[in-house]
């Protein structure tokens, strides 16, 4: 093998041990074609409702994936040299900012990143040159001649791409008109469901400074007047019942912590009442905010969405770029999160209920066995998140694996969640799971732990039993 | 190999590579066969001294073995079902509760649970079906048939078990009287060392509301009035006398955190009048408990126990199913935990005294790299406890002797402590352990960080001496 | 292989799968003869000055070795027996202290001290016994040999040993002579470079009770008045000039936490005047130190220092010990850390600077995938500093870059640091860290994540290219 024609060997990421890896590949023949599920991401829903074709290679591949962005903006690169926040960026920028990333390939070296690219590159794109400046124009060259084809649009791809589900995540108040659109294509919805889902978190951050004008927007979306708590709770009931109307299997939240807190009646509206005016203080805030997160796992326990948790990143950790640039352009940060006393009273009183499902995630894996393995192995209503953004590396899930099936089994496992944004990725993404997933469980046979049957059966559920039982698909 | 067979595989949890594999073999050969040690557990005195048949294949592998029941209750099942609570559990529920656990089979996969049941299956009762719903009734009558035999009561069970020491975990005001009827009996006592640890987490705990009723008890136990500081101090040094006496080797200790202090004589009494008057806040109480335990760690150098330390569990995290069914029941859900801030006013007053051994037991695997090892690579009364609980899967296992042998070394680990309510487990369990000590030391041999030579004295030194000497067996 | 010769296998540390083993052969291959490149440790500088001969085999494998002195504190020796704090260590005491190692020598079974013992008994010395009770005396005598040649003199040894670079650590008051000895020494000079580095620690820490004298004597040194904080401010910037012009370059910090926070000048200046008067409180004192700290990384920007910071760490943790010895002599030990909310003020400031370099070293692996490697895939300054002290064993370095690479690649890390007092393992433990970078890009070529002739490009720059660019050398 030329070592510099890109290729995507048929081993990889399998064990090197020529035992073990005969028992991945064995294992991974049988998940390795089954269709995708997707049950949480970031498509926008507009790029298949309208079957938008992508623009250029950069804004396909560079651009929006904040995993590349700032690994290129630590190299020394302008985000607006990538396309970042510029709606001008016309062809010959776009070409140049491939360049440029080209040039810093090799910082990708090691990384998921890379290993999610090269899978791209060649699968998708056809291409076998290792990006270079030298390189650069042609790779260019190659994928915009791809991107013209019409069996290049995202309903296209959506077939080629053998993706059965895929949940967008939506704002409450959105109508969720392209998911009309969708459904309304019978041909389509019939190989495919998108669907919407609930994600509220700027609606139950009081602390935030446009929280009165979102409650505002909450009120007109449903005429519903938001300027009681009570009417704040019918508001998310009846967007949350439009959302599980149109579709949506679960609701995803994302604050700092993950502490759960029921407030008397009385205290829950004062505080509101003084959130609404702006004269909550900042502990307060906090106060309200687990309040009314705790609040939407009681709904949950009515309306039968289920809800992920994605807690303890620190966002735009860099202001001055924030300012510049806007959220999500790679600069959040996680932190440490605590989940066993935080979930308490939230667990206590619906964590054992049989509408509940909970699936927690996080950026910091030392509660995967002291915490997240433990609780999930106690409350029917607790599932254990696959690895999340920073831990979403092969070595980072092997780590998962075996931080928290000794104790906790597979059943109690979400199943794949590429929360991309990347569109291209997610066949790479959803592939790299089964390769580990197949590499795992060979160790597991090979150690004699597991019988090898039992391993293919325990893949499968992983990818096709688990995310239907615990999303609800 | 059939797959649904089950079986013991000579090689299990070797490491894959061969080369690796055939040392791991040659190491562990050298351990196999050695006598199991016990510092530590949970076995039921009153077992052994009235040699109590087993009841049933449920109550004897299921019902007490809260890893089990846990899955079990996260897969859906009531802990009724499984005869957790229920005196008044007969055959027939003992059958079903054991077709629940074998129709939930898949549900173990991945686990040590699995692991476990599959090594007693096997090896103790020649059960070769995997569990399954078609399965349970001859799995359940093949272990029937095993129970009703005279070679399976428990006292036989210590000689096939090859168990020569045993400690169980006892209140410090039991009379300890099923430990004189062992000691009594010349020919067993000659075979093994049953004998009680002293356990006063209880009496330790001024913010529990059964505090001043058990002092009371242990006023009447030994006679010596609680009513002051001074006089509990001299009772609990009476019981730990009395416990030295009928052959404790250690006490153990588990409470939510580690910090140690030492009060002002007048503080202590005071907080002591206040706890009993029932009138110390909830911080005054953790303040006097951490003098309380503080003050265990001088008594142990004055008389010698060892003191292990369990902390940082939230016990009954689910309020609701400890109302129903009691403690212990699979809801104790581990929390972060300090060490190296904590322990310093304790192991500064007594770390170094030539009497005092401390073995730290931790679920917050973080500690294992970043506090313990240091500890116990200066301090020479402290030990490094092996995996406990949450952490007593093989993969925990190997992840926590890599994280500490390669700074403090084999010297200063504790051995295999079982730590189980699950008789029949123990040799499974310290079979495991020796499996991945010789796996972990068959690493280091291929790698040539230790001489085949070396690493059997060390895997010898693991299950024989260490034991010995760190809990003064 | 006679078990008890000592040898340096030729393929020791690398992964024990022959083929993985291979490919990481070819790596090693292409960085073993590389030069040493030491930017942080703390080697005396006089040693070189004066070119010293070493005293004898205890005092220089042993006594000076905190990674050894504190396992044999902890097996039960004192402290003198090997040497601390005794001037009056003659050649008796030394060889009774060497055989008192040597009768130790099982406790560092496993460890990374053993390994780089070994490494250094045979390549350097060319001592093949095993340590013993019985072979302590031959060995002495043989490592005493090799210390009376003339080639064992430390200027000799930075030949022998191939050190290109060499940072030494001094106190911002040091007259730096030592180096303008090595620095006019012009054929030494053109061999070798031995830098000093600005290490203000006790300067910035207004809580140590000898803060004010530190700063009389700052003001002597420079001859600038430190009786305010304008003044304190002058004169560290002029030490570091100072130190800049003699060839630093870099400045390291540890202090307990890594809190950044720029004061309104102000309220430093009040804070600075209590803090003389010895009237600040200790919580003033963190503040105002977290203060100072942050204007370290002001004055990097500006006169182009490197920062690396080394937190977390409970400085003589047994005190009694610290009295009778000192410091430095074993009994530190790590603690918990946070890195992302503590250092987001101080990288919003200076972050992104393009004349700012920070490497970041931790004793908290947690920090790792969390904290660490995420702040270094977005701040340009921030750079990964690889394993540091109770995380240098291979295992743990395995770890790093297992927990590192997957999201930060290999161009945000520091390259090698062996921030060590023992100048002999020197070669030994840069040795480590290369069979330790081959062994970690042989998994990822096995694995297809990377092709080889990229895994040699990335050994090579991970030894020679990143350690200049980061450290400016």
């Amino acid at each position: 093998m030329n070592a510099h024609v890109l290729h995507n060997d048929p081993d990889r990421l399998f064990p090197a041990d020529p035992g073990t890896r005969a028992v991945a590949r064995r294992i991974y023949a049988a998940t390795a074609e089954l269709p995708i599920l997707s049950p949480h991401g970031h498509v926008p829903p507009v790029w298949l409702a309208d079957d938008v074709p992508f623009r250029d290679p950069t804004s396909l591949l560079v651009t929006p994936d904040h995993y590349i962005t700032r690994i290129l903006h630590a190299g020394g690169l302008e985000l607006f040299q990538l396309g970042v926040g510029r709606p001008d960026f016309d062809e010959t920028s776009a070409r140049a900012g491939f360049r440029l990333f080209c040039e810093h390939w090799a910082d990708f070296d090691g990384t998921a990143m890379r290993y999610w690219m090269i899978d791209q590159l060649v699968s998708i794109f056809g291409v076998t040159q290792r990006p270079s400046a030298q390189t650069a124009d042609a790779i260019y060259d190659q994928i915009a001649d791809w991107i013209a084809r019409a069996s290049s649009r995202p309903r296209a791809l959506m077939d080629a791409f053998g993706i059965e589900f895929l949940a967008t995540t939506d704002d409450p108040c959105d109508d969720l008109g392209f998911h009309d659109v969708l459904a309304a294509d019978a041909s389509f919805s019939a190989r495919h469901r998108v669907v919407p889902t609930f994600r509220p978190d700027k609606y139950l951050e009081p602390g935030r400074p446009d929280w009165v004008a979102s409650l505002d927007a909450l009120a007109q979306a449903c005429d519903i007047d938001c300027g009681t708590l009570a009417g704040f709770t019918a508001a998310m009931e009846d967007r949350r019942a439009y959302f599980a109307a149109h579709g949506a299997v679960s609701s995803d939240h994302s604050h700092a912590d993950l502490e759960t807190l029921i407030l008397e009646p009385a205290d829950a509206q004062r505080l509101f009442t003084a959130a609404r005016a702006g004269v909550a203080t900042p502990s307060e805030c906090d106060v309200l905010r687990r309040h009314l997160v705790t609040d939407q796992m009681r709904m949950a326990c009515d309306d039968g969405l289920v809800m992920t948790l994605h807690p303890g990143i620190i966002r735009s950790h860099d202001e001055a770029a924030m300012r510049t640039y806007g959220a999500d352009i790679g600069c959040d940060i996680p932190a440490r999160v605590e989940v066993a006393h935080a979930l308490r009273t939230g667990l206590e009183a619906y964590g054992n209920h049989p509408n509940f499902h909970l699936v927690l995630f996080t950026c910091d894996e030392t509660v995967y066995s002291r915490e997240v393995a433990p609780l999930a192995g106690w409350y029917r209503g607790v599932y254990i998140g696959v690895p999340w953004w920073f831990l979403d590396q092969p070595e980072a899930v092997l780590r998962f694996k075996r931080a928290v099936t000794g104790m906790a089994g597979f059943s109690r496992l979400s199943g794949m969640v590429d929360d991309t944004r990347a569109f291209c990725s997610i066949p790479a993404r959803h592939d790299m799971s089964r390769r580990l997933d197949a590499a795992h469980l060979a160790e597991l046979v090979v150690t004699h732990q597991l019988d090898e049957d039992e391993a293919v059966a325990v893949a499968i559920r992983l990818v096709a039993d688990n995310p239907r039982q615990v999303f609800k698909i």
